[in-house]
């Protein structure tokens, strides 16, 4: 981060205390407002803990503790010349740089330009703090077609995902030349970037399709608590986690010896938009739950244990000699012990989106999950989901993509650098 | 509150502190993440802070300052049995009791229930605070039919809304016999609490429509700083306020004498799910834009002032002897000086609702806003603005929606207690 870069940030957390300050000297009610930008705006020293570097040797908003909440962005390229691609893949990097160290797009900013010309950024989030915001790209397998001269770098792993049993997806929901994943602690600075990021693509990228989500629907960091899905249960808690180096360097991240260099230190993001019957989940008994699942309720600990990090013992029986944690239970069935070693990184967000005009909310699951090879880890996981898990009573899967996300971008460098040169 | 409930409180506060000290033995970037929660949970004497009462004159969701993130669902009554729909408001409100308090529905809860029955709570919201959850009930003009002799009790004021100019209504995001609008400052607080108050009325109502919002896009007290919207212009600098108590007298909250006895500390409920055409409007001139809405984009003061809560000068002239504030700009048209007096309570909501299928974010304004008569009120102000406010070339209203919103409940008493006895 440049100096120039750090005052700005300063200004933005400026604006952002004269508000918290404000919050503050209110009623009871209104202290919990704005917490987040609280966090975020109170001295120089907090502010800064809200930005997560940009730079790295992967890319942020993987294994970065999951944020509180996500805009998903899949987009069409509508231009065939390459050239004008690898602009825009330039200028969205400049401006991911800029919105996740908290500052405006561009350096007119919100209001700073000339006033007969259009801002450079859109100012809802003028007031805002960085509030942990990560931006994430990722290449779908349509994007290495006759267009841009990428045949040849596509990665082997960029399968075009099968259909699975049941699937029942929805075009309009899925696929998409390249997607944008954004997650903060606060909704409009998520909704701000991406609003931005689509703005800076106009005539060269257009949305395909879009999912805004809450409440992380997982943790990828031991000092996160884990969060609940909306079959109420703890989810995250055997989830891959930040701390575990030898995990993530042996199933998420490829490496060259995969197959293309330039996704060496990236990972491959499988998303499935998971409509949820919360309705008929919510008449499924406590016992039917937990052996549905395969794990308590209340603590989330493994059917047969009693504490949520437990290791599962999937061997043990009950008194009439039927295994604890039932042969199509989930957990067991997603397991690495199951499934040759198989692992994910699991990153999802709940959903609802309005309601499904029969009576009922749209509630749902947007999972997504990063591995290191999609062929190897989430394909046989959701084969064995998709044809034996009790859950599927209760899911119906509505939306699939599968994206290339390549590795962190250097100081100077952009996304998808080692792809187009 | 009673004594047992002030120790659930706790009990979930305790759940919250867990997870809340553990991020914050995280890394900088986990720091910021629950920070709600935070407030919350640090001590029972934070936590009664994040609890906004229930009971009272008034009902809480209308003055209360406003919460980040809204669930609105819009119900259909399907049952024509009076006395079906009269035990559903009396579970509704025991609920509503419970959750806005940071209790689970019910006292079985999650998890605490038989194994063998479905647990009474969904379970979701098991660790959060009660994160200033309000639930604010309100009626439909078609609850006023035949179906439960209740067409006598309908308030004049309760009328079925006009056509505006430029309206393109869809029904499916229209009307409703009942409503329900849950705020809260975590999205998954909001959620729960539709979501189980919905599963406490089957049988007897069914979702029609549903919106989710965030970034609260107003602000209704003194307390908070304002919002912006997602044109980038903050939202609510002139709102009424919840400190201005003549005001809400006025023009707020009805009385016996207007007509309806059960009215009397109600209030009338407008809401309009308003598509706003970001792409269009960033496309105009930073001057353009301020001139449509009457303020300056930065501070948000109005044009010819220097700081956001100056009084307008709707007179003030420019060099060439035109108005700074345009004949056609929003304010203008909006403001009480235009209106014969006439205010009203805004407590809008910001929403992406994924995308449109032509490329674009399917964004806008879920536009909420109380007052006393609607026919002397939002009626009048909305004409002006649908037939001239230049704003309205980048909007389209899509979703419409009246509700009667009666009183605060009293210890004991049910939501509508006065309309059905
Ligand atoms: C809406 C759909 C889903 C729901 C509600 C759900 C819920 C859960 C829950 C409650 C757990 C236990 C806690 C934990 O360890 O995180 C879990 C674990 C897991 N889930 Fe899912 N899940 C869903 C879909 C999927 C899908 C599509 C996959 C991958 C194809 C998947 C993979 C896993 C894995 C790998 C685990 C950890 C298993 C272990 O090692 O114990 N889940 N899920
Ligand atoms: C997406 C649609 C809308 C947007 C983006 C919008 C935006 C704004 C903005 C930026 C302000 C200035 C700041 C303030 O005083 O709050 C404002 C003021 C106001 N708006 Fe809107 N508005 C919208 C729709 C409406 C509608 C439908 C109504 C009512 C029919 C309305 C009524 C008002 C009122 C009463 C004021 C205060 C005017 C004054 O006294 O100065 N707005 N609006």
């Amino acid at each position: 981060m440049t100096g120039a870069e750090r005052t700005s940030v300063s200004r933005r957390k400026l604006f952002g205390m004269a508000g918290a300050g404000a919050a503050l000297v209110g009623t009871g009610a209104a202290a919990g407002i704005g917490a987040n930008r609280l966090l975020g705006g109170d001295s120089p020293a907090q502010a800064a803990q809200s930005v997560v570097e940009f730079h790295g040797e992967h890319q942020a908003g993987i294994v970065t503790p999951v944020q509180e909440n996500l805009h998903f962005v899949a987009l069409d390229v509508t231009t065939k010349d390459r050239e004008k691609l690898v602009k825009l893949l330039r200028t969205w990097t400049d401006a991911a740089r800029r919105m996740t160290a908290g500052q405006e797009v561009g350096t007119g900013g919100a209001v700073g330009g000339a006033p007969a010309a259009p801002p450079s950024d859109t100012g809802e989030a003028l007031d805002l703090a960085a509030s942990s915001l990560t931006l994430t790209i990722g290449f779908g397998p349509s994007l290495f077609d006759d267009r841009f001269g990428l045949a040849s770098k596509r990665p082997a792993a960029l399968i075009d995902l099968p259909l699975f049993p049941q699937d029942k997806l929805d075009p309009a929901r899925g696929g998409g030349d390249v997607c944008i994943q954004a997650c903060a602690d606060d909704p409009q600075v998520a909704v701000h970037a991406i609003r931005n990021l689509v703005r800076l693509g106009f005539g060269v990228t257009a949305v395909r399709w879009s999912q805004l989500g809450f409440g992380r629907s997982s943790s990828t960091s031991r000092s996160q608590s884990t969060p609940r899905n909306l079959f109420g249960f703890k989810d995250g808690t055997r989830n891959v986690k930040a701390e575990e180096t030898d995990v993530l360097r042996d199933q998420v991240w490829a490496t060259a010896e995969d197959g293309q260099p330039w996704m060496a230190g990236g990972s491959y993001l499988v998303a499935r938009r998971i409509r949820m019957h919360i309705e008929t989940w919510d008449r499924e008994s406590l016992k039917g739950q937990e052996g549905i699942v395969g794990r308590t309720k209340g603590a989330g600990a493994p059917l047969g244990q009693t504490a949520e990090f437990d290791t599962p013992d999937f061997q043990v029986g009950g008194a009439g000699g039927e295994k604890l944690i039932p042969d199509d239970s989930h957990v067991r069935l997603a397991s690495h012990e199951n499934l040759n070693g198989a692992r994910i990184l699991r990153r999802g967000y709940n959903f609802v989106d309005g309601s499904d005009g029969v009576g009922h909310l749209e509630a749902g699951l947007f999972f997504l999950a990063f591995n290191r090879d999609t062929r190897k880890q989430f394909v046989p996981m959701q084969q064995a989901l998709s044809s034996k898990d009790a859950m599927m009573e209760y899911l119906q899967h509505t939306g699939s993509a599968h994206f290339a996300v390549p590795p962190g971008v250097r100081e100077g460098g952009f996304w998808g650098e080692g792809l187009f040169s």
